[in-house]
């Protein structure tokens, strides 16, 4: 079955808004084996979304809409489906009910806007919202399925993984071969030196397919396997695994879409070991990650943002002679904000950092992008300095990810060399 | 002129990578008055391309397209587009000098297919990577504008600042409308009681276009005025402002792209207040973004992350009953680590949060979402509760919004009031 991703919206068209929506859909899609073969952005216009929806319609078996479905005048997606299918718009009560307990929940009054949003197409099977107002639409016709759904993110996620992939996966009757995907996440090592480390591809792959999707938190390498029965795919995509980990087996951190923070999250609490963060030039963003998870508190209790000089001595108990001889950003004194962190929390393991992120404060020998990363247990004291670019705002994601993966290594007691 | 966006990547239809750079490219291109018609999203197959461009060359003068350009073998973009042109691809001296330089700033190795990134077809002029290794191309035919970049988004966004939008402009030789675009945006108020509070819309617009843009950081309004004249159009746009203000200026927080962090730390900046936080569902996330600001070490010198009860009273003198009496999400906890963080900072300004952030424990009387936030200074404590929905993330996002606004009122003397 083939996909077409049709992402409706002024907004998007003029790059105030990102299309997070149509990646989600395309990836939910590809779970399930259905090819999305295009993506198109279009603006709010009727005769612009007719036109798309006729061609679209042509070339493809499955037809997502998102965006346009809001309650102000500007979202006119519902009056052009129901013109192209030439269909009323009618009050649904079911729908209806809905929006008045979710109302109610959020303690908010009812407005006429909101009960508009009842609204669908008569030849449209309404998908329920359960996390906003405006219902979607599911419309089959000639063997073909057209869906309809709000373009606020949370509300499609949860029409996508409530209603729209378990309905279309009981339409995937038969599928002819078994196409299997694996994730490698690496980070620590750029795209090219990967490459290079693997060395000869064709021995590796034997004909199976290898992406290399890189960003700031590093690289993703994804294995896609085709076969002709669901066991040789699983055994051809385990020795190409094998393969890829004996060459560059110490910079992959986990082997599906799990976050950097997850993985330590799991491997702190499955030790039982707890953990505190001192922060300069990261702000908290190191803390953040670690408390994104659901739990966190099993291993994470505080942390402490020291920018200046006097919070690191006094919250940190880093020596004011240290910093005078080396200066806030070194190796000496990550090494005692990591030991202080851990001593005046308590904890089993204190992780610091210090640096200079930019864009300006840099020196002829710490240029802007210096970072020093410590970690400290009850027994060792571990820092290491890295060089980073040249954007702040990359750099802290870099440096966050650098530090969780010098966590990472430490608990599983891997070498911290590149 | 109107422009086509040509996002190519396997990664992008299957989901694995979100199409950030075409919002970049159709954000800039829309600020100097070109017209984005399409995006368009296909794989790294060369049959595509080169159908896409056909069809792009027909209908715009301007094809944009960005994805491909990497050093290994699935990058098939540069191929295409000689192919496309029956161009050669030759070694590019100044862009090989370009490489070599980078590789030296960042004291790593050069190798082969780090020197291949140098090839450009003959037919095009380079565009030079100052944040990377694989260069542009800018080609020009029969009156139409073809571009490659590569995907990695800080490279593409060199390339855009540095080269295509100032030569885009010498382009662009006359506009015969002038159209003014206005962002005002809102937080704290939800798309459609912020669409209930403006009233008749067609009394404030005059014909004027408005679109509403909600995320959970709150809603961006976007002023659309087309006029004959520059002088016209200010005149419209500044009376569209001045009336949107009358009914809810208290909500809106800035009037351009500035994030809510931007604001206050220029609030800060401009008062010479210092501010300290202590955090506890945001683990942190509200120290990273007062300190996402270059220089923010002026207002921001350090913050606390106290999970634990332990650390609100060790760090934050929280008293211990307050805690057993009241729980540790209460009114009476946050006014007191506000007013600590202060104390022990000797800051101006103590922001204090404390929250229940899901997907578990909630109770009946404090559900999931329920958060309190407060502020201290010198004089006054203030503490507010506030109930957000149910995703740990985005209530993380919502919650450092909240407080952050609750700051800008602050420091703006505006009610706290919904």
């Amino acid at each position: 079955m083939k996909a077409y991703i049709i992402s409706i919206g002024d907004e998007l068209l003029i790059g105030q808004t990102i299309n997070t929506n149509a990646s989600f859909i395309a990836e939910k899609l590809t779970d399930i084996n259905i090819n999305v073969t295009k993506i198109e952005v279009i603006g709010d216009e009727k005769s612009v979304i007719l036109e798309e929806l006729e061609h679209a319609e042509k070339i493809s078996d499955i037809i997502i809409m998102t965006g346009g479905l809001g309650p102000t005048h500007d979202d006119i997606t519902l009056k052009t489906i129901a013109s192209y299918f030439n269909s009323e718009l009618i009050i649904n009560q079911e729908v209806l009910s809905d929006i008045k307990d979710f109302f109610k929940r959020r303690g908010r009054e009812l407005n006429k806007i909101n009960e508009d949003q009842a609204l669908v197409p008569v030849i449209a099977k309404p998908i329920r919202n359960t996390r906003g107002t405006a219902p979607g639409s599911w419309i089959e016709r000639d063997n073909k399925i057209f869906i309809s759904m709000p373009g606020v993110p949370q509300e499609m996620k949860g029409m996508m993984e409530d209603f729209v992939i378990p309905k279309l996966l009981e339409k995937i009757e038969s599928r002819s071969k078994v196409i299997l995907k694996k994730n490698l996440l690496t980070t620590g090592i750029p795209e090219s030196n990967l490459f290079l480390a693997l060395g000869d591809l064709d021995e590796i792959l034997e004909g199976a397919k290898l992406a290399f999707l890189p960003n700031q938190f590093g690289v993703k390498m994804r294995i896609t396997v085709t076969s002709n029965s669901q066991e040789e795919a699983e055994e051809k995509l385990f020795s190409i695994e094998q393969r890829i980990r004996l060459k560059v087996g110490r910079f992959i951190y986990d082997k599906e879409n799990e976050s950097l923070e997850e993985v330590v999250a799991r491997l702190l609490m499955e030790r039982g070991l707890s953990i505190a963060t001192a922060e300069s030039c990261t702000g908290g963003l190191i803390a953040s990650r670690l408390t994104n998870i659901s739990g966190s508190s099993k291993y994470y209790q505080r942390g402490f943002v020291t920018y200046s000089n006097g919070a690191k001595v006094e919250n940190l108990k880093v020596n004011e002679d240290t910093i005078q001889n080396f200066g806030a950003v070194s190796l000496e004194v990550v090494r005692q904000m990591a030991e202080g962190v851990k001593a005046v929390s308590g904890t089993d393991i204190g992780l610091a950092v210090t640096g200079i992120l930019g864009p300006s404060g840099g020196t002829p020998e710490k240029p802007v992008g210096t970072v020093y990363i410590g970690l400290c247990d009850e027994k060792i004291c571990t820092a290491k300095r890295y060089q980073f670019g040249e954007d702040r705002l990359l750099n802290k994601d870099r440096v966050s990810q650098a530090a969780l993966e010098l966590l990472r290594r430490y608990l599983l007691g891997i070498s911290y060399e590149d």
